[in-house]
């Protein structure tokens, strides 16, 4: 069982797999992390390979035969679904079990497949199947936070995948926007991701796209170059309570701007988080409105960002916007 | 003049290069950060090229004839020197000039030694300059917060050297620190850093190496693999007071240090940032305690931590520290 462990200054909850330790051999040689290489052998995502993988949590019908998204247990898991969380000290420290869920969404059937070239009903699938896994473990009370999370190109299968994650404890990324949206809340009675959907589409620069429920736009302060976000213009805290109309809605935005991606920045990695609210803590209904990010990988400076918290962005929003509006 | 921007929910100030912004072009074709090409034709950082970089502001003679360490402006800074603040809302956002210094520490005149290499006697000298640097810009009163910052290797030169930054701002990062050590500070009336360094002698399955003035451990909560910090025993809040026989002592747990991953992962890439005490904030001498925080850059999640500000450290520290103990 992974450990999770608090950092005692800043309070930052930190996995650490004390399961199964990488040694420094395991790390070599250093490979660069943009390009992942093809599975050798058989790919255990793709259809006729099922056995390769742990038994399915969820399948969802392909229009003809078969699967369209499948939805496996992380083989190797962040978190794991079994036991209790047992906190404890350590020293002046705090450590309990790294308990959770860690499923891997498998996103089409199809091993050459992505964001910019699937149709929208395929996107819209991967959303039913998200919600309905979301909607399964919200039944377990010992999950605080769900997050999806997909990283392109995957970093050990190049077949298109995501995460779908549950943890006892709210992430510090969540839990900082959680703090500074009630902080606005308690001075304006008016949700701040409400307020900057109107500031957005008011200023028109930073804006993307804008569908019937969908604002796509990259914020004023981006940390990265050409960072987008996708947030529903009607206030709604939780993601896996879309409907199905909006659903269909949010898949051609995310198409739209994976193909403008595509075309625009040669296929570039990226990584994307949903962030939606607390399951538990029922005190955010108000204040907390889910939406989508998207990060590109490219021209990272990573020391600086690490060393200080601090980001530096050499693409400002505006021109992103522009540049993502203009693609054809 | 560069834009910082202040992220309006996590309350994140952001750099965003408005005087030259990168196009989606100039990130093309993606490369590896790992490892950094040799200048083509001449370095501006070795002898005799001096003439390519704007005048130094600080140069440390060699015991022979030259320079050992050479400081000098950054071309291309995050911060400019020159300026007011011009602080100023956007709509509903906050913006200010990005006001602050950014130099460059040329470490050694020697275009292949890097910190596993050099004698720590050079090491020694690179900290005097630091200090120097850091003595001068405290009599700027615009600044909020120092940052001695490097990347290895090098992100444009391959030629040993590092940042040292001057912000008008208290950085995400040690603003959280600064946060949890009060408030530790407030319950206990202990500073959390001589704490952690107690607990860390007392339990010793972490510790890398003890100096007279120095510990040299892997953090009990450690996000990154090998992550590992130097910290005084004694308590210090800022790190350009620290004593010559300090410095000397300091530089040769660095040396040690780095010379073991060298070793023990075959040269890896890493970032260092030291950590000090804000310098116009005077209400942190006897909470805040300076140190020096080394991260290889090997076996990246940097999906999942951008994704939720959470870390999965596949190393545990008390493993990482065992290796290092163990390198000849």
């Amino acid at each position: 069982m992974a450990e999770l462990r608090r950092e005692p200054i800043a309070r930052r909850w930190v996995v650490i797999t004390t399961d199964h330790p990488m040694r420094p051999s395991d790390y070599l040689p250093y490979k660069p992390p943009y390009r992942t290489p093809e599975p050798e052998g058989q790919c255990p995502f793709c259809p006729g390979n099922e056995g390769l993988t742990p038994k399915e949590v969820l399948s969802l019908k392909a229009d003809g035969k078969g699967w369209s998204v499948r939805v496996i247990p992380n083989k190797f898991p962040f978190f794991h679904i079994e036991g209790e969380f047992d906190r404890r000290p350590e020293g002046m420290y705090d450590v309990m079990d790294a308990i959770g869920a860690h499923e891997i969404v498998v996103e089409t059937p199809e091993h050459h497949q992505n964001l910019a070239t699937m149709e929208s009903n395929q996107i819209e699938k991967i959303l039913t199947a998200y919600q309905e896994r979301l909607i399964d473990l919200e039944k377990d009370r010992r999950f605080e936070q769900f997050l999806i999370l997909k990283n392109y190109p995957g970093v050990f299968n190049r077949h298109s995948h995501s995460h779908i994650m549950a943890m006892p404890v709210i992430p510090r990324r969540i839990d900082e926007e959680i703090w500074g949206a009630l902080d606005y809340y308690k001075r304006k009675e008016r949700c701040i991701f409400c307020d900057i959907i109107k500031e957005e589409i008011s200023a028109k620069k930073r804006v993307v796209l804008e569908t019937v429920h969908f604002l796509v736009f990259c914020p004023f302060a981006s940390r990265y170059p050409f960072e987008t976000w996708i947030i529903p213009k009607a206030h709604a805290p939780d993601f896996h309570r879309l409907t199905a109309e909006e659903a269909g809605d949010f898949s051609v935005a995310i198409q739209t701007l994976f193909i403008r991606f595509y075309k625009l920045l040669s296929d570039p990695p990226y990584s994307i988080a949903f962030h939606t609210s607390p399951v538990q803590s029922r005190f955010h209904r108000t204040e907390y409105h889910w939406h989508f990010e998207a990060r590109l990988r490219i021209g990272l400076r990573e020391g600086f960002e690490w060393g200080t918290g601090f980001f530096v962005n050499p693409t400002p929003p505006e021109d992103a916007a522009a540049y993502l509006r203009e693609v054809e």
